[in-house]
């Protein structure tokens, strides 16, 4: 009897599981009455983080406390998205809150801070923690600054091999499944749109996966989806693969390492990026999408990720490392990331790029097309019937001839019409320069910072066009770029932050 | 025009205060109407911090998205607590909301995860920053860690001060302002409340500020609160220490080094407890607190915070070192800390082990006694008046005459009544022994842990009360300690963990 009493008190408390309007992002958020008989909240501000089940489901949530019982009655436990969602039950149904049992993998934060190195096992246990979202946003810091501190390459694979087995992982029957990838930074850097449709036009398998923009004004994804629906479910991706040898989507939806969504959300906040993050969120991805082989684009420049040709080699060789360990052939390109590539940034203006370049307009931008040529042909010498040293001859031919474009085009219309049409922005101003001289570089953050402020990629149509690069001549109030946008108070505080540092060096 | 418009756009929108029945503890949280047509919140989530302003006054806040307009509707701004009450304004007030400057101070983070040691200007930006509630948790937690992988004696003499600087300062206008401190983490340890009265009867002015528990069972100020109010203003403090020539009230109140408090409730979700964020703490408050001469008791144990002699050593060292600079005098005591001291954990038993050590009882605690009268030595040798090697004759009769019971008496009386009446819990239990032999140790964690479960220091009168101690004699079945408590659920939970692994190494 007594046990029975005890037991029953550690299995916790039942409430009402009520749907609470307010969205808390990534973390689950759970609503407690301050006058819940059951639970006394007080006693559990030293932890914060609760367990709420539900026919065999449970999730770890963070807890604030309401004062209003038309919000939050005290028999209730007050559920916000996306902790709702992901607990799947109906509204009124019992729910069980118990303090959360320490997440196993947490170990590894005082171990790493002490200066351990962690085994492959805990690592494991890590992804397998971040993936049930077990951990807080303060405890994934922790982990991540700790790692920045020193973690060996052996972490670094062990990391890589638990967070690609931490999701869904893609096979697609063909011993050649090609993939290109950027590690970002640069505006306007759209290669992807045109080397995909080139390698699929050649005839390697290439289904690309693609991020949406982060803090970026624009990602892979969002400026597809000027063109072509990318919101693609997993078997809707292979029918696109199957009928056209290469699809572009946006991977957010097929779960592929959701380990490193959960640490990239947190990273971005702390302006943290290490080489081992990089290296582990990458290839993970890139793996379990099921690429077999891939060209790595990674700029340097002053305002690029990488900013010297030592930090590169460092990168490049824990990339070789890694992907070496992993089975996956790696072929790393280091760019020059001094400016944006194109002359657009933002969904629209960059796809008008990408469009101009695979329709051989005479206007279109010289450094897009040949930078995707090349990264193009490094792939095309992937395969094994290409003989070496024809790679770019190759993918020129097929850019050249319409084939690319064909292939493109073919992919659009598979993937389906985009939710909505986007046309260039209604507003625009010009940002002028204020002496003359010549174009020496142009500050990728400064860039990317006033398009996004200008609204892009919520609205496809704001960005920046620029009107001169690096090594044009330059008068005293010549245009430098062009800002558009939709929205008059986002468009006005872009235009302004131009007009006062137009991040543009003239020397 | 076109230039004011640029400005407007960047002062920010204007909407409307509401108060949110919602507490989300020490962060500010900002809820957004997803319909709120002047901010876009998707463009916030990168940053996801705010800047709330009204009447001169700002904070920075987290966003919520919340998807009823009856909760807060698209020209409102929904204020949880306590951002309500930081920004100080009416319901339905204007205020204006902008995406949040980056604070200065941010730059430490990245500084120090990439190797370098912050100067003074930095960790003066850092603790400004957190005394304005600038950071977000996962920003202190990045940081915290960060300072973990290394942080120089000079960095944390620097933070120290800087910490001291940022909150209030006392100044008690005599020569020897004497205090006594604990590192914590063991369990009972309450001889401040036996160290204070003995001082303070000699005659040195002895002002203790404690805190209440955070993760322990009990705080020096939960205890104190079992005889008399503990929650005074600044001025309620000197009228007691005038008259009584001492006090022992809860810290929370007079804002001491409040960059601290900040910290602190990050770390401890953290488990991290580093010796320079230690240094920077306890000093920051005492010296904010205005004392000049300080006894400090570092327990080292194999569940205590300081594991070994050696981790006690550096230590005391680091502590020296920046108290020599910062001009406190310092006496650090390494104390036994391989159980608890005392018999009774929870407030209204360590308060009852208080009564019978001050009254002379003979069933007193005897260990809480010797290391009351040890510390109380060490503090009042620091007096020119006492004669090098008296130190503890003087303490052993001022305890024994029963002057020190009647200065407790005296500064209870002076501070006030406690709020409620708090008396031994309702519920007991007790725990037996599996086995026979000797008890070898206590497991302080373990036994704080159940302490904590069984209500303490919600229920004052829930805790434990030890009836073996290290060094006795036991046979299975022997009760080693009872549980008390007043929340069935809680005591269940606390007996049923106490049965399953009890916390005694017998051997």
């Amino acid at each position: 009897m007594e046990a029975r009493r005890r037991s029953r008190a550690r299995e916790g408390t039942i409430l009402k599981a009520r749907r609470v309007p307010i969205d808390s992002f990534r973390e689950n958020v759970l609503l407690l009455s301050r006058q819940c008989t059951m639970v006394r909240p007080e006693r559990l501000t030293g932890t914060r983080k609760v367990e709420v089940r539900s026919n065999g489901r449970a999730i770890l949530a963070t807890i604030l406390i309401v004062d209003d019982p038309g919000l939050v009655a005290q028999d209730e436990a007050g559920l916000a998205e996306p902790a709702f969602r992901r607990l799947g039950v109906a509204e009124g149904a019992l729910v069980e809150i118990a303090p959360a049992p320490r997440p196993k993998g947490l170990a590894a934060i005082e171990a790493k801070v002490s200066g351990q190195t962690l085994t492959d096992a805990v690592l494991a246990d890590v992804v397998s923690d971040l993936v049930g979202y077990r951990w807080s946003d303060v405890e994934i810091s922790a982990f991540l600054v700790a790692c920045a501190s020193f973690m060996t390459a052996d972490e670094t694979l062990a990391f890589t091999r638990a967070m690609t087995e931490g999701g869904t992982r893609l096979d697609w029957n063909t011993p050649i499944v090609a993939d290109k990838h950027c590690i970002g930074g640069i505006p306007g850097n759209r290669t992807s749109l045109v080397v995909v449709p080139i390698v699929a036009a050649h005839g390697l398998t290439i289904p690309k996966t693609s991020s949406r923009a982060i803090t970026s004004p624009a990602g892979t994804a969002d400026t597809m989806e000027v063109l072509a629906r990318v919101d693609l479910s997993i078997d809707e991706m292979r029918a696109t693969v199957d009928r056209c040898g290469g699809c572009i989507v946006w991977g957010g939806r097929v779960n592929l390492s959701p380990a490193d969504d959960v640490l990239i959300s947190v990273e971005r906040r702390l302006s943290i990026d290490t080489p081992e993050q990089m290296v582990a969120s990458i290839l993970s991805k890139k793996i379990a999408a099921g690429s077999t082989h891939m060209v790595l684009d990674v700029p340097v420049g002053p305002t690029a990720k990488i900013r010297d040709p030592h930090a590169a080699l460092r990168l490049r060789k824990l990339f070789e490392f890694v992907a070496g360990r992993l089975g996956i052939a790696l072929d790393i390109v280091i760019t020059d990331g001094a400016q944006p590539v194109g002359r657009g940034i933002g969904p629209v203006l960059e796809m008008r790029d990408v469009l101009a370049v695979l329709r051989n307009e005479t206007g279109a931008p010289a450094d897009l097309r040949e930078k995707s040529i090349r990264l193009a042909a490094r792939l095309l010498e992937m395969d094994p019937a290409v003989r070496g040293g024809t790679g770019e001859a190759r993918a020129r031919e097929l850019l050249v001839s319409g084939a690319a474009l064909a292939k493109l085009e073919q992919i659009a219309g598979s993937q389906g019409a985009p939710r909505r049409q986007a046309v260039i922005g209604s507003l625009v101003a010009e940002i002028r320069a204020s002496k003359s001289g010549w174009v020496q570089g142009i500050d990728c953050l400064r860039i990317a910072r006033i398009a996004r402020t200008a609204g892009a990629p919520t609205d496809p149509g704001a960005g920046i066009e620029l009107l001169l690069k690096q090594g044009d001549s330059v008068r005293a109030g010549d245009p430098l770029y062009r800002v558009y946008g939709d929205d008059p108070a986002d468009f006005g505080m872009a235009v302004a932050s131009g007009s006062e540092e137009p991040g543009y060096l003239i020397g």
